[in-house]
């Protein structure tokens, strides 16, 4: 056995997971292990590539299984967390109430955890990330959709129906008015703040604009793949006004999520996380002042608002956090 | 001593305080004693009030303060649940900076926990009210504003502020749109659901009503002592036509919160308080109706909506309540 207690952390994406073993005070001791998840070929053979991610993780920390404490894995929603059950995530097509923490426990004889993808990764953040020495942090993953995750003293608001901090479905706009959402509302925060509504709020808006020329209008006709969030992130900071007001919009939305975290949980720190977060400073504080303005003015007068800063290593370091949680509980 | 633990719990309001000793079940050892809060007259005299309401509680459950095991003492915000300090409350103006737990530890050689008055009724609905045997829950209360508390496995999602649970500012219509609220913000649900509101909802919507005609148009030039949310719901429950299309805009209004918490949260149990819930069943039921229309799918399927059972003893069985997680935890 090593001296200290060593976790190892599974994120399982749709398309890759990723795994690396990680030492009591969060440090990883490797660059993580990827492999493809490649769900269309069920859940069996992707029980089978977790385990071989796992133990190829442990092999990279250049360790046995035995120096392992115990283990973590998370993966995208729909899934059951007090059962450790992957119910049916879109993103794990065709996978289907696949029991993932009791046949990891069992292939590995090992205690392990189970969580949502997007709590883990806050719980990354809150643990050695951004929001290192909080007492309560709210994480928002801005990506192609808008996930999140609060933590409360060590705590994951998991709640009863492994719904809790699901932020991208808090409603910002009146269902008769608010945008289309993909989970089928109207008015969610993903249906304005997510990188693939951001393009689609720049295309809407190009349609109206009567202010000085824009360099987004090249992109009129581009396809998704060449019209993203970051081109307009980038040329906003260029100084391009048609893409700084599409950027100051998505601070306002973003604004208005946090505000709603506020008025529930009131944490210590908001974090944002994901692609978006590259445009740094300047974006972080047009996201700011929008709390400040419309939030509650006692809370929001002292809560943070900081940038994630494990990048996309907070998903698999949070995973190991919460084996290491569920090691310290026992 | 008596043979069960016995815990005093104080709720104070802008008008009047009451106090009454609770067993360690939950169960009043008599009605409450009620005495005027008079906060014009001061804090020192407030403090001394709260002082006597406790004495005279003990007095009425038949025990001596040797019985007593803890205190607990709830105020309306705003304060710093942490330090145990009233801060400046609008509801008890001109008192500032009262340091109210110390104080009747002090003067009664107890234990003493302090809480925010809406998280202290939400742990007492929890506790022993509508939401016993519950894991979590989310309490909406509805009066003049619109105030809330969160229950997490026996924790009060207290804040980092001191403002969880502040579900009266949780926004439902953008800013831009949304109705002018008494916090300065615009589109909190308070703005919307409260009794004030809905009466002025009320109002507003005689003015372009071409429905059947309406007894509501009785009261166009009634005051707000005649006109009250009950009139309302009365005459909804009697068929007209315009007062039901006022309560199913609250339902509405009150669901968009309850999806709110649902995606922050997501609690087992959402439950109402306050007059409105006088309203009863139909009006349970179309809240829960919202919820499910509007909800994320999932956790709304399973989510219990119920109004409150405790009534206006809440807040001091709460209290108690709180006094009873201190003595537990030391």
């Amino acid at each position: 056995m090593a001296d200290q207690a060593q976790f190892v952390g599974l994120d399982v994406g749709g398309t890759t997971m990723k795994a690396a073993v990680v030492a009591d005070d969060g440090r990883p001791l490797s660059k993580p292990v990827v492999m493809d998840t490649n769900p269309e070929r069920g859940q069996d053979e992707g029980l089978a590539t977790m385990c071989e991610t796992i133990r190829r993780a442990v092999a990279a920390a250049g360790i046995t299984l035995a120096d392992v404490t115990a283990i973590g894995v998370a993966t995208p929603g729909l899934g059951d967390i007090r059962k450790g059950l992957i119910i049916d995530p879109p993103n794990l097509k065709p996978w289907k109430n696949v029991p993932v923490r009791d046949h990891i426990a069992r292939a590995f004889g090992k205690p392990t955890a189970y969580q949502n993808d997007a709590n883990a990764a806050a719980y990354g953040e809150f643990w050695v990330g951004a929001g290192r020495g909080a007492k309560s942090m709210v994480l928002f993953t801005l990506g192609t959709g808008v996930g999140g995750g609060i933590i409360i003293d060590h705590k994951i608001i998991e709640g009863e129906h492994s719904h809790g901090g699901e932020l991208g479905h808090l409603r910002i706009a009146m269902p008769d008015v608010g945008r289309q959402c993909g989970c089928g509302a109207r008015g969610c925060l993903e249906a304005y703040a997510s990188a693939t509504n951001v393009v689609r709020r720049a295309r809407e808006d190009m349609a109206w604009w009567r202010g000085p020329a824009s360099r987004l209008r090249d992109y009129y006709t581009a396809t998704d793949e060449d019209f993203t969030a970051k081109v307009i992130f980038d040329l906003a900071a260029a100084g391009d006004e048609l893409a700084l007001k599409v950027v100051d919009d998505t601070a306002y939305y973003l604004a208005l999520g946090a505000c709603a975290a506020t008025a529930t949980v009131d944490p210590e720190m908001i974090v944002f996380g994901g692609g978006m977060v590259a445009a740094g400073e300047w974006f972080r504080s047009k996201i700011e002042g929008y709390v400040k303005r419309f939030g509650l003015p006692y809370p929001t007068k002292s809560v943070k608002i900081a940038f994630a800063s494990l990048g996309s290593d907070a998903g698999f370091i949070g995973t190991a956090g919460c084996a290491r949680l569920l090691a310290h509980s026992k």
